[in-house]
């Protein structure tokens, strides 16, 4: 069975910042079929905080209008190329974030035939099947969707930081990345520090599974003194949001960590917001580490859908179709999703 | 043998700043001898980066006077306390910094008997045997000196961090402990890359066995595209020195460094200077972890020390007497050593 699909999704068709939610549904040209690609009809797509950032512009101009971003893609498999193995048309499959080098991202880049790469809040997608993940039976489309840039952008550092039972683990900021560190470290077998500033995300954390809940203040600057109570006691903090006001210290996070503890950005604030300060002190004395990391390779990524299938990881997502992407957008970017939001298909 | 010893030796005897090289012999109390301790007649001491940020108080105001700086201690053991297994009078060992919760640094710091903690450019030192190491007979006392700091503070991070054939080492500044840094990753097998703003010490570097030196420019901001060539080279980056120039960017280092590659500072510069503006997207996208790190453990200095002596290892020191340390202070000061001064006893 191979479907004809029209490629059409929801775009972003001028860059003028103050209108960032005005989109409109444009046909596009799709990437050239090649002998290893898989081409999907997508069901759904969850919402990113990098949507909201190419956008709304922060990162700066996209190099393309229009542009449909989305990237957290699941859909029906509607052709395969001569060399794909893995896949078959009908078979349910994803399509997430890139990280590799030579590979083209989802969306803000050209495929090699010159054509802007188009992402998910659209009507379909091809892609080398090397980035497309079949997605086990037991999970849900939609979950599957938001998991394939926020759980796999928790989940590849802590899996590559051996994050276990024994570990303990903060998490600071329970958002969209947040709540799926909690449920995955949670999942791992680590003890969970959850930090946050809201009251009501702290009742969240705690039905999320955390066992520790740490409020940091909601004022700027911070609770001056939250993190002494865990001086030298976590193995691993990822930071899912911006610890970035004026007045935060990186030394408040560093000393709580343990010796060759890890502290792990997956946050990326816009271009014009550094980290706080950092004196060699932060580093030097705490014998602790500072990195980041960037979504995940697929190894990493079936090794997430394994442990969400074992251990029946529900991730808090809110349905809305594509039709809403504007709303969600501007939901998403007040903070009011609880956690992510997944686009289902209308595009008629 | 039981030798008695007179406890004098250089010491700053006022906090003003002007008269950081003022220095004189004084007399004082050491710590309280107990059952593990070891007691060394010094005979040689070298100078450390450290010991100059003390006396000119760029880390603030020393927690007393006189204060007597110096802990690369080489001597031979006068005393030992019942409980001391490791050595026996006649001996020659060393001290060096102390890296371990619950010690008492060996210079700033107070015993727990309420003595502060005078250091090495003096007649003797008591310590306890955790931080006493034998020094090999193949090591000369001067090289053995220099080592128990400046040696151990490049070398440990780099044992810890699984240096060795195959790995490629960037060496961030050429001075007394880069100088450590090439030679000691050049015996654990790595292949070096030597950063240098000086054309002298560019000589210096490939003497010392260094194979690549790269001009890092003589200006502040520095040469803007010397790290190009080396993107996503390096596995390990040592910063011996201050990268912290007002216009200098943690990209320029991070950028070098393939995944999960290591940026480490070893050097500590006064505590008004933070490092550079740290962007997420530099650690992000780099994959890769900034650290730090303080000496080094008593297990680190005997691999340090068996490596010396394995491959020979000469450090590049100058000897002087004591009562040269004000000269050798401001000689190191202004960058002048090749590359540690040793100063040896001459208190009478």
């Amino acid at each position: 069975m191979q479907t004809m699909v029209e490629f059409k999704g929801y775009a972003l068709t001028n860059t003028n910042r103050a209108e960032w939610t005005s989109l409109e549904v444009v046909p596009f040209i799709p990437k050239k079929f090649e002998d290893d690609d898989v081409e999907l009809a997508i069901t759904h797509c969850g919402l990113c905080g990098s949507d909201i950032h190419i956008v709304r512009q922060g990162w700066g101009s996209p190099p393309y209008t229009p542009i449909i971003v989305g990237h957290e893609i699941v859909g029906i498999v509607t052709k395969v190329g001569p060399k794909v193995t893995e896949f078959k048309p009908g078979d349910r499959a994803g399509v997430g974030g890139r990280y590799c080098p030579g590979a083209t991202t989802t969306v803000l880049d050209r495929h090699p035939d010159g054509s802007p790469s188009q992402g998910g809040f659209a009507t379909a997608i091809r892609a080398n099947e090397r980035f497309v993940f079949a997605i086990p039976e037991a999970i849900e489309s939609k979950d599957a969707a938001s998991m394939l840039c926020a759980g796999l952008t928790v989940f590849s550092p802590m899996r590559r930081n051996n994050v276990g039972p024994g570990t303990k683990v903060g998490v600071v900021g329970i958002g969209d990345l947040g709540h799926y560190a909690i449920l995955f470290a949670k999942a791992l077998g680590a003890e969970v520090y959850a930090f946050t500033h809201s009251p009501s995300k702290r009742d969240d954390a705690k039905k999320l599974g955390a066992d520790h809940i740490i409020d940091i203040g909601n004022e700027t600057p911070r609770l001056k003194d939250f993190h002494k109570p865990y001086t030298d006691t976590l193995d691993f903090i990822i930071a899912t949001t911006s610890i970035y006001s004026p007045n935060s210290s990186f030394s408040t996070y560093t000393s709580m960590l343990t010796v060759n503890g890890k502290f792990i950005t997956v946050s990326l604030p816009d271009a014009d917001k550094p980290m706080p300060p950092l004196h060699a002190a932060d580093l030097v004395f705490s014998g602790a580490y500072i990195g980041g990391s960037f979504v995940g390779s697929k190894i990493d990524c079936y090794a997430m859908l394994k442990i969400a299938t074992e251990k029946g990881i529900k991730p808090w997502v809110e349905e809305l179709p594509m039709r809403e992407l504007a709303t969600a957008l501007e939901k998403a970017h007040n903070g009011d999703a609880r956690y992510r939001y997944v686009l289902t298909q209308d595009v008629v």
